[in-house]
């Protein structure tokens, strides 16, 4: 059973043409949404941290720290804007598992600006990129993730080496060294949610991915076997391996055609949860003041990720169903201001948060909820929400994340760059050098304001 | 069961004054040893394509690569050299489990390059380092290796950020955030073993582990509990978890004191045959050509790991307990030179090699072996090894490691500065600046010849 050899030998035989319109406009829509994300974060203090520890390290000025004015090496910006990327929960999601954007661009974005990469290389690369991740990230799930592992970093490094070695033009073998590189670097602990590492986790992914590439373009040698042997990545990292996941329907079925987006800054669990909120509180113009309990009913999943009931930062307000129907009600909104430090502590806020209870009901989606207000008149009021907006079966429009994109960057970059980003999405590949991307997402000399 | 803190404690506590000399003497030992591998190793073609790889994304020429004129940042710095010590497989090994060395001084010395620290701050972090990987990694031993994990590489990284984050000054709590950081990143598959990767993980849990404590230091946060959590390191990379293996003696037995040299380029297993075949010829002056056959006792372990009858190449020539009996009665030595493609294919040596026998007996341990030698005249001469020479029962002498150093470092540095390097380990804690020693172990201009 070849199936590190499969993959790579589809990954190198690939062709741009080979890929179907839509997949292609997917990977437009992917790239807007996490540039956002990337730019709209770069302040964020685990960016800062970041870069105080590893700036004085950093190579020669080959790529754009985005949203920021800094320029690192390739590997070192990869890092840092595969932080950025993460460090919200901002980012996109597989409608199954893996945050498949934040491991796979920060590589590639920071790679065109090293060499040149036309806009469709680009775009091929990333689509290989999540092709790779996602399909070896499933084949262990859920057993992997189950037993700890942050899939978003352990399959993510495989995206990351899949899609650079693919710019790099890696031969058969060089490929399945750049796998087993990538394999043998495969790392990243659920325990670690709730701290800065998680974002550090795509960001590693990206840099680690990266080395992998390049290592291999020199014929640094790996195990060509290194997913499917007995000592490696399946059967070490997961007690399941379906190796079919990973090698059948490669070209025709696409897994970005699975990609979702987020409206909410916080995990896509909780998603349903606001939506039935903040539709309830829109249709009754209901006062936090008036209400007696909110009750949730939510998938299992939903309290064991985000069950915290009394969040005391902006980052665990993140991890908190309770704190996520208050702030919808309070704010009608889950954008990055409801999950700062200052909101989590407001005083109707912290009120509010105490009158939630939530139900787990296993009959119930994680992408589905009720939810149900209580007010001190009596009247009762509820909302089931069958399918949270972002999903597959309730997309975001492109519409929907140009404005998410603009409410990102706006601040941070000016109107002219910010609106050029967007075109450069849409179109692109028609581009011929796609580091004009970083360039425009770079940072400009002082933050600009719209 | 705080372990995480706990250690940390430990760690951010010990004084250098509460270290016994021999713990202090043993660091010497190991640290000269070390050395002599990575200088010795230092144009090993796996070395050569890493910096042909990497070389272009190095910061400022902050540390030397042992052995070689470049000078790269102290995280690819820390990388490469970790590479060139453990590549031929040549350095040291704890008696239980883990290369102790390879992970934690590549990242020692290059730090010690950046910031001034002194002789006796180096060997003391280096001393606490080696505690952490080796309580970390048998807190989990032997199942965690038995899956497939290469503990050097899962260990390691907690060993160098537990030096670099002592050197660092951390605080418990950041000293607790250097070991999450190294946790979330702990990583290499033994799949790998037989391919470049395998020194890799060394390397790059020297880069890792220095990244984890650089980012602590900058108040990067991770989990304070990355050790023992049920999300956390031990429990999802091993079905075996003992934390008081961790916890216990901190402070009254070191676990540096159980480091073992190796006398022969090859594995350890083959070692005991090796002495007895050295010991035999050198005894009776025997010469290759009156000898009718070579019959070796070994532990079945032996046959299966080196059971290689006719290697063709040098690697494969370490697989091979024929080969290294034959080397041994030719060259009275098995060091890199006996393991090179030449004298795997020397006619002589092809001769002696299919003379030699092994019989496997479960009696003998592993470090254990019987060397009988029968001449063509009759004669016959035999050799009970109880100890093979680099174990715990029957150390390398510190004029022994002198000479393996030497026999390492002879044809890349000049003898002066060989000699000069030698001095420094023994009198390390004397060293008012430590990076005297990296800028003596620098490769010079060009290759010196003795």
């Amino acid at each position: 059973m070849e199936v590190t050899r499969i993959l790579a030998r589809y990954l190198v035989n690939s062709r741009h043409e080979d890929l179907p319109p839509p997949v292609i406009h997917e990977a437009s829509r992917a790239i807007l949404n996490w540039l956002g994300c990337a730019i709209g974060s770069s302040r964020h203090e685990t960016v800062e941290r970041a870069l105080a520890a590893l700036r004085e390290f950093s190579g020669p000025p080959q790529a754009a720290v985005l949203g920021r004015t800094e320029r690192l090496d390739i590997l070192h910006a990869a890092l840092v804007n595969g932080i950025s990327s993460h460090v919200l929960d901002f980012d996109d999601t597989h409608a199954r598992a893996v945050h498949p954007s934040a491991p796979v661009l920060p590589a590639l974005l920071a790679y065109a600006e090293w060499r040149k990469v036309s806009g469709a290389e680009l775009a091929h690369a990333f689509v290989l990129g999540v092709e790779a991740e996602i399909r070896i990230g499933l084949s262990v799930f859920p057993e992997h993730y189950d037993v700890g592992w942050h899939i978003t970093g352990t399959a993510g490094v495989f995206g990351a080496a899949a899609a650079a070695g693919k710019l790099l033009r890696l031969d058969e073998r060089q490929m399945a060294w750049a796998l087993g590189i990538a394999a043998t670097q495969s790392a990243g602990l659920r325990e670690m949610f709730g701290s800065m590492c998680k974002s550090f986790h795509p960001g590693r992914a990206a840099h680690n991915g990266l080395t992998a590439a390049l290592l291999a373009a020199r014929n640094f040698t790996s195990s060509e076997r290194a997913i499917e042997a007995p000592r490696g990545f399946a059967h070490v990292l997961s007690t399941r391996f379906d190796p079919a996941v990973i090698t059948q329907g490669l070209g025709e079925r696409f897994e970005i055609l699975s990609n979702m987006y987020k409206p909410y800054a916080c995990g896509l669990v909780v998603h349903a949860a606001i939506d039935g909120c903040i539709e309830l509180k829109r249709e009754h113009h209901l006062a936090p003041h008036e209400i007696e309990r909110i009750e949730l009913g939510v998938n299992p999943l939903v309290l064991e990720l985000t069950g915290k009931q009394s969040p005391q930062t902006g980052l665990e307000g993140k991890f908190s169903v309770y704190h996520a129907a208050a702030v919808a009600v309070v704010h009608e909104a889950a954008g990055e201001a409801q999950f700062s430090d200052e909101c989590v502590r407001h005083p109707e806020v912290v009120a509010l948060r105490g009158k939630v209870t939530a139900r787990a009901d296993g009959a119930l989606r994680k992408t589905e909820a009720y939810a149900t207000i209580r007010l001190k008149d009596g009247r009762t009021f509820t909302r089931h929400v069958e399918h949270a907006l972002g999903t597959l079966a309730r997309p975001m429009s492109d519409a929907d994340l140009e404005a998410k994109f603009r409410g990102l960057v706006s601040g941070i970059l000016p109107e002219s760059r910010r609106e050029a980003l967007i075109r450069m999405c849409w179109a692109i590949t028609t581009l011929d050098d796609a580091g004009v991307v970083a360039r425009a997402a770079a940072g400009v000399g002082t933050p600009a304001r719209d």
